[in-house]
């Protein structure tokens, strides 16, 4: 392991151990950037977490914007990029939604740090515009998303609704952020799972029967 | 104004000037809290925004812990407990979910910042568990509320469902802060109120006629 903590210094790892080591970090900062926020995440607290030196993250990533730039790129295409993938294979409205979610919910079985990080990636991009012009932008790939569903519905006539088309996409951005900050910050694994079956129920409008009130 | 910035210092200010200059330390520490986090919220900075001087702050609130605890309890007074109370006056399941959601709105309205910083308290307790310690918790505030509307509700008799009274609390509790999320970091008031519509359609389950895909 050439890049962890030694007498030698970084050196130059061959390829395959260099890309794992890459990863290494990426997964590293993506916890430190949700844990502590974007201030307080020092290359030292990234390398301390990845069992590797600091001259070692530095030898992957000039600095802090750069390594967030790429932990947020890599965060939207396992949530936002494999949840979009994962709907073309659904065919009605509620079923590409439910896709997403799913894909979503095995996103965070695979690596529960994603959720939080994209929660607060939002709130640091308003904390630090800069983070904002590095793109990849989570929120607007979550809203692309959902416009696509929405209008592939209304082109394929599934969908009929006197609603304000644009107020239903930014609903279920809404909702579906709600389920990320749930996945983030409040449940377990487990408990995300059961919350996004309700959820499916609520969308197919078959989570209630309510009896009129007397 | 004793309490500018002015070569008199602090003082003491009479009882009615002092609950006003309070109120604007509360109301300018819960922007630059959201704003820019717990640790990089500094007294100086929450001064500056309150356009008094650093030692007023000190008269008023002894450390920051105390000052978050206060702004903690004075948010989920306003947005939580509003809620709560206006929900009081409706005698179905989906009219107290609503009516909570109005007061929300309304709350956000009157504050924009209240939002953001419940959100962004929720992050912060992870990141310090001794701001958890002083209690007045939001998200168990928002669950103790849905929960007990939907045991209204089957108490009632009004509610028939088969569903896990548990995940469909926890899910209801996730959507409602999906709503904060995107009243706090995402839409402006006029898109809260058109989102907030959209939602009380889907809980009414109304929000759309599906057609069966061919």
């Amino acid at each position: 392991m050439p890049h962890t903590a030694s007498r030698r210094g970084p050196g130059r790892p061959p390829a395959a151990k260099a890309a794992e080591t890459r990863e290494r970090i990426l997964r590293s900062a993506r916890q430190v950037f949700s844990e502590l926020g974007y201030d307080a995440a020092t290359f030292q607290a990234i390398a301390l977490r990845a069992d590797l030196t600091r001259p070692a993250i530095n030898h992957y990533f000039p600095n802090k914007r750069a390594l967030f730039a790429e932990v947020v790129e890599r965060t939207n295409a396992l949530v936002i990029a494999a949840g979009v993938e994962r709907a073309q294979t659904a065919t009605t409205l509620v079923g590409r939604l439910e896709a997403f979610l799913v894909a979503a919910v095995q996103a965070d079985s695979e690596d529960r740090s994603a959720a939080a990080f994209m929660v607060a990636a939002v709130l640091e991009s308003q904390r630090h515009p800069e983070l904002r012009q590095d793109g990849n932008d989570a929120l607007q790939g979550s809203r692309d998303f959902v416009a696509w569903a929405v209008n592939e519905a209304i082109k394929a006539g599934e969908l009929t609704t006197d609603t304000d088309v644009t107020s239903l996409v930014e609903m279920l951005v809404a909702v579906f952020w709600g389920m990320g900050f749930y996945a983030g910050f409040v449940g377990d694994h487990e408990q995300l799972e059961r919350i996004t079956d309700q959820l499916k129920l609520l969308l197919e409008h078959r989570l209630w029967r309510l009896k009129p009130a007397k």
